[in-house]
């Protein structure tokens, strides 16, 4: 797997400056790319950036090799696919909650991160066998900010979590960290309250309950995932989404919801017209069935909305703030519907709760794998040895303009 | 205690339509008062109010009188002290959460609601001699919207509590229901969180922890509660008071909380300038002591403020919205520094635990009664048999002005 025999031995610039740990032997200035074998190096790439700003601009793509001579409980690791999310392009910019370490362990000249945080490798090589993974097996990171955007990447063993493979496409593997995995824990952790006789914690939703959940930004890959568990949890969902440019794909998209599992969808419009009130009684039966969450990853008035639609003692979970916009909260909404308010980080939830998160991955990966778990419309982007930085920063760049027609998702061929 | 003998006997209005379990015969009209005695009726006066609006528009005082037969769960109260809270003007503005039943009951022509949520009455006569309170006793209302701006009432003593006179002034004892109960209960239900492992749930500050809490409107009934049973229960307090008058009446102020027991006294320009993060990290430690626990009753920019002084997992718990400004959210706050924002309202908390009411009120009429919790500055507001309507009806309406040196209080003497 390390030797790709077919690989064109072109001029290629290289490392001169190699640091710590993932480097283990100075390369010499060399103006070939060397084939790596059982026992050669082997040449990566990696987007970096060194400073926070616009992808476009602060995005450098850095060529290195990785020594043959792993530690012992590293794995080498080769990219198969990594998506381009939100909270990825908002690290880079530097509004992200937090930012990696700048570091010079892949010889950058200048101390610099590796961006991505989703992703799915295969394992090329292993420092001991007696790891529990293997060559050939498929992990995805275990940790946050692990730095996907590169073709090879040499980690810890405990950094991976080997994922079954059977049966999956690598698009599919690559997507399970964030978005399914989010949806995932915030419908599992949280809904209807038991009261404030139980010290107002929040307890689930009751899977098989039939009861309501509403979401704003529900075609995103968190909303579509949590239409999908939804469903299969016997919970029924209300999906706010923003007008397409035209009618018809409106219509569109609200058909491609529904077909997922979508009880209602309404357009944001619809959402904040005033007329939304009457409607939501209709839909929850003049409020006699509860809607005891609220999923929002948007902000601002929507935000409001969602926390308005929500009935006595129900919680809004945000996790995202796509409109920049800070939420307006009435304080009697508080007060006396009792409404709370929280917010939801995946990477401190991973940090916290490793067993749980390899469960949770395991269960999605099943899902997707009995076709259960549907993916998010994906435009793939070919990374292959030739391919041009600014093409990948370009797509990055884009990457958080709306209605795309697909999250753009590294797809790594020729490496 | 029926018969008031030096009550004179002028011409007073008098009800003509009874209706309801509270009057037990119709009076015909007269022109005279009863006098009472073991078997005579009771005169009584209430304020009530049968329409929403400005409290000097819509308050009126009603006449009625009170049959000495009493069902047999019943008793006969004679109100001793009743405060003037906000919530119970806001009640009568209607924008408070829960509205008052209108009713006949009292034998007003058009249907009405008696305002006054806290107060304490003595126990005048029982409806069997079996029952938990005897004649003497001091009873606070067990319930939401008791309707304490009267002279007398039949209640059904499971509304009521009985307290431990014994110490106490009336004033004292009418002044525990609402104020110092809502500190208490924030501080017992609220504070850093156990983390997400444990489910998101909230936990109390640790008694004895020095953990601190941050407030605004610090000068409020609850605020001053809330300092002086955080101190007793070892924990630490910021204060954040408006700017008075002048610069002498402030000092004066924060010198009143820091006898209290308040270890941070801030006015709300500090609070709201740019150099109070600075000063924060100061009285911090550089955040190495957490702030888990906020108090708001403003809203606007002081709650974001509030929001944003709490430590990591912090949770921010609003009680009121003084300023009637909605809180600004960034979603920032909610995802990566995991703050959790959510209401507290007393009277639902009342209705869903009786038992642990009980509890606390002994608890804090022990503290009174020990000196170990201070009253609010109070403004004594006489009420006696001949009191004009207007009189009281202005009170309240004064009751919603800031600085007015103290919480207006009716103080029954000869009804």
């Amino acid at each position: 797997m390390l030797a790709r025999s077919h690989r064109s031995l072109h001029a290629l610039p290289c490392t001169r400056r190699v640091l710590g740990a993932q480097i283990r032997s100075p390369l010499s200035q060399q103006a070939v790319r060397r084939k790596s074998g059982p026992y050669g190096y082997t040449q990566a790439k990696a987007l970096v950036f060194s400073q926070n700003g616009e992808p476009s601009e602060v995005l450098k793509l850095h060529t290195h090799s990785i020594s043959p001579s792993l530690p012992k409980r590293s794995v080498l690791l080769r990219a198969l696919a990594a998506p381009i999310n939100p909270a990825d392009i908002n690290t880079i910019q530097g509004t992200y909650g937090s930012q990696p370490s700048f570091t010079s362990l892949i010889g950058t000249s200048s101390p610099s991160a590796i961006p991505g945080n989703e992703g799915v490798f295969e394992v090329v090589a292993t420092g001991d066998s007696s790891l529990p993974v293997h060559k050939g097996d498929w992990v995805v990171p275990a940790v946050a900010q692990f730095g996907t955007w590169r073709t090879h990447a040499v980690a810890d063993v405990d950094e991976v979590l080997k994922i079954n493979k059977e049966g999956l496409r690598a698009t599919q593997a690559a997507t399970i960290s964030v978005n399914p995995s989010t949806a995932y824990r915030i419908l599992r952790a949280y809904g209807p309250s038991a009261g404030i006789s139980a010290g107002l914690g929040m307890r689930p939703l009751e899977v098989g309950s039939g009861q309501w959940f509403i979401q704003n930004g529900a075609n995103s890959g968190v909303g579509r995932a949590a239409i999908q568990l939804g469903r299969l949890w016997g919970l029924r969902s209300i999906n706010v989404i923003r007008e397409r440019e035209s009618e018809q794909e409106t219509e569109s998209l609200r058909a491609e919801l529904t077909e997922l599992g979508a009880d209602v969808v309404v357009t944001e419009k619809q959402f904040l017209s005033r007329e939304w009130k009457d409607q939501l009684a209709e839909i929850t039966n003049k409020g006699r069935e509860h809607i005891g969450l609220g999923l929002n990853c948007v902000g601002g008035k929507s935000a409001t909305a969602v926390a308005r639609s929500l009935s006595e003692s129900g919680t809004m979970v945000s996790y995202g703030g796509m409109a920049r916009q800070p939420i307006a909260l009435p304080v009697g909404l508080l007060i006396f519907k009792d409404i709370r308010v929280v917010g939801f980080w995946l990477s401190r939830w991973n940090q916290q709760d490793a067993a749980g998160r390899k469960h949770m991955i395991d269960y999605i990966v099943d899902l997707i794998r009995e076709g259960k778990l549907r993916d998010v419309p994906l435009r793939e982007v070919a990374w292959n040895w030739e391919t041009d930085a600014s093409v990948l920063a370009q797509e990055v760049q884009g990457g958080l303009k709306g209605f795309k027609g697909g999250k753009g998702i590294f797809v790594f061929g020729d490496t």
